[in-house]
């Protein structure tokens, strides 16, 4: 069964995001010069190599690329709240006013209103919390967690950086009812685990820090930090223990290791909360207990801001030549290229990109230009693994190889492509 | 290749949208009362089956069963999308206004305006035009297709019907350019036989009917429209040659036969515009063609109302007793159950269940509850094959298996279950 989910997985990304394309024939295109507004690193990157373009201040279109980025991220995520018993379900953007009167939230600045009586989700504690009413009557059925890949809306003064803090962005956002304390404390260590999974599978390295709620609760809460120059957060972290803290806490020592703390830039990826009975309060969230009495249904929520992951993979992951995708989260696995004038070669090329399309996900570019630019756009757009076709190359006896992320080429004969071992090459 | 998407779409079916789910434990429950303000058979059925919960006039949201139909006709979509060169890309519900303006659509009464300056977008040629325009500069970049999957906003008046009429609903949207008349008409055509192809797989019978181009051209324009009591317009069919025209038109006889045109009610299901240059000539849309000189590009767009299929396919495929999926939409193959108290009989049925679920999707209703809750609930949810364990059925030999859309049983063996083509059992 789970040997079927992961194979399933495999496939569905090798098939639903395309497995070919010609790069002559894509939406997405590279181009040279860096968007006059482009405030960050991401921004940048994932302007010029082809993966979005800005529509408005902190309002972004997905292209091909950046729409297949955005496809193995959620992937990774269904996976992994799937795994900790999520069970997926979609909720409207469109809201209604009362649900937000109820909990206070009615007149939180970032909300967008759309008409007198809607808000634009931002959250969807006010939706979900209803929802679990209907649902829940006793402890019997307790607990649950239902999760949603969904478009939010949040009007933010700063939209900037990219896709680091847009006014709509994607998100992950899971809610968890519990009958007691330590039943949620349990699925609050399982979340955390299955965060970190998410964020390590998608090439980053995460830390966690503990913080306050904000908006949501007054309860404990914890951040998954990512450390990056562009990040917003300032965080105090101990690289030795993997730990965290938020550097507002004015903490100096490792709590584990006493070493001194090093200040670094963080951008938030992920954030889970105790809700407390915050939200069943305010909805009269009950269930009849084992002593049938009526008890309040505690909470606990957990969000991932998939369009950022996108931006702090860009941001963590790129050099001064372009982006260096981790083959998770890579629009394709090739970047193959034919070279130069000669016939033959071009013929090869193609013979290859339509035997290794069987095999894998290539793009091939398949334009007239000259080799200078094809390398350039190769670093920019940053596929795991280069292969170019060229007269040269099949002189030297077949096609030339090159990891995104190394200096070392490598020629390989054609016969021999297919019999490699794609997992150990990417 | 081919084989290879094929392969991976049914795993991806069967895997991310989850295969295997205890009824008890399901956030989708069914309910015995309908709701008061159900004013068609999908919003009654769905609501009542829990696949989806209304949240308000137009509004709904998607529960786990809900959510897992939705994923199977999204994956449909997208393989015949794909099937015809579409390029997936995704783009911003929040729209700038200053982009409606230049088509004059910016006063249009159903647009949801969050902020002066933005319109939540309810159709998008005013973001891909634009879009397009920075990738088109010669014959040589035409023709392609880009398409999404999106959440679509619009602020119905007359909200109702359901999922038929929504105020927020999941839209497929292609738009394809071209060089000229003739090369546009070609991809209109592929995109008919996509549609029709995509409505057969979600067991739809679909007629093409000529139309009106309304909010979008003034150029020629059809609608894929199924029959149904709960559709909104009136459509003049032959059956015998699956043509139909619109009622508005007075036609009386098929074009084709000859023979007297019957009047019947249709859910509009698909569209499909000629567009023209409408939006090339908004925004400037222009290539260089062979001769060197500047020519407006040619337009075609083409929509599929997702959660709109959700509804139509739930008013065609039910009956009295509530819903029946074709198995290609289904959220679950297989409705198992056990009855009654015998332990031995329980037993079994949680071993099949384990056993089934590495092979198909089964929902396993585990509760407690008598005999006719389960059979009612089980031709409530719709699930096409229904398989009862019993002590009775042990006795008989094995496990009972039934159709949900025949009367007929069966008694299978235990052992011989997975021996079964489960293709032809379901």
């Amino acid at each position: 069964m789970k040997e079927l989910i992961v194979l399933g997985f495999i496939l569905y990304a090798l098939c639903f995001i395309l497995t070919k394309m010609k790069l002559s024939q894509s939406l997405s295109q590279t181009s040279k010069t860096v968007a006059h507004d482009a405030d960050s690193t991401n921004a940048k990157l994932l302007t010029q190599a082809g993966f979005v373009k800005k529509e408005a201040a902190g309002i972004y279109s997905y292209l091909p690329f950046g729409r297949k980025v955005l496809a193995k991220i959620e992937a990774i995520i269904r996976e992994e709240m799937n795994a900790i018993g999520g069970q997926e379900v979609l909720l409207p953007a469109l809201t209604p006013l009362e649900n937000w009167k109820k909990t206070g939230r009615d007149k939180v600045d970032i909300a967008f209103r759309p008409t007198e009586k809607t808000v634009l989700g931002w959250s969807h504690e006010e939706i979900i919390t209803p929802l679990a009413k209907q649902r829940i009557k006793s402890y019997r059925d307790l607990p649950f967690a239902a999760y949603q890949i969904q478009t939010k809306f949040r009007n933010e003064p700063r939209a900037k950086s990219g896709l680091l803090r847009g006014r709509e962005f994607l998100m992950k956002d899971l809610y968890s009812f519990h009958t007691n304390k330590e039943d949620f404390e349990e699925y609050y260590e399982k979340a955390k685990k299955a965060y970190f999974k998410v964020f390590e599978r998608c090439g980053l390295k995460s830390f966690l820090i503990a913080a306050g709620g904000g908006e949501f609760t007054e309860n404990v809460s914890h951040e998954f930090q990512v450390l990056t120059e562009a990040g917003e957060d300032r965080v105090l972290v101990c690289e030795k223990c993997e730990l965290g803290w938020n550097a507002e806490l004015e903490t100096t020592k490792c709590e584990k290791c006493g070493e001194k703390l090093e200040e670094k830039k963080g951008s938030e990826v992920g954030n889970i909360f105790d809700l407390g009975t915050k939200y069943s309060d305010a909805f009269d969230l009950n269930f009849v207990n084992t002593e049938d009495k009526q008890q309040k249904v505690l909470m606990g929520c957990y969000g991932i801001g998939v369009s950022r992951l996108v931006a702090t993979i860009a941001e963590v992951w790129s050099d001064e030549k372009g982006l260096i995708w981790p083959k998770s989260v890579a629009p394709f696995q090739i970047h193959l290229m034919s070279l130069g004038k000669n016939e033959e070669a071009a013929k090869e090329a193609v013979k290859i990109y339509e035997m290794l399309s069987k095999e894998t996900e290539v793009l091939f570019d398949d334009r007239s230009c000259g080799a200078g630019e094809k390398f350039a756009d190769a670093d920019l757009i940053g596929i795991p693994l280069r292969m170019v076709v060229s007269e040269k190359t099949l002189e030297a006896g077949g096609v030339e190889i090159k990891k995104r992320n190394e200096e070392k080429t490598e020629i390989v004969k054609t016969s021999e492509l297919l019999k490699k071992d794609f997992e150990k090459i990417i």
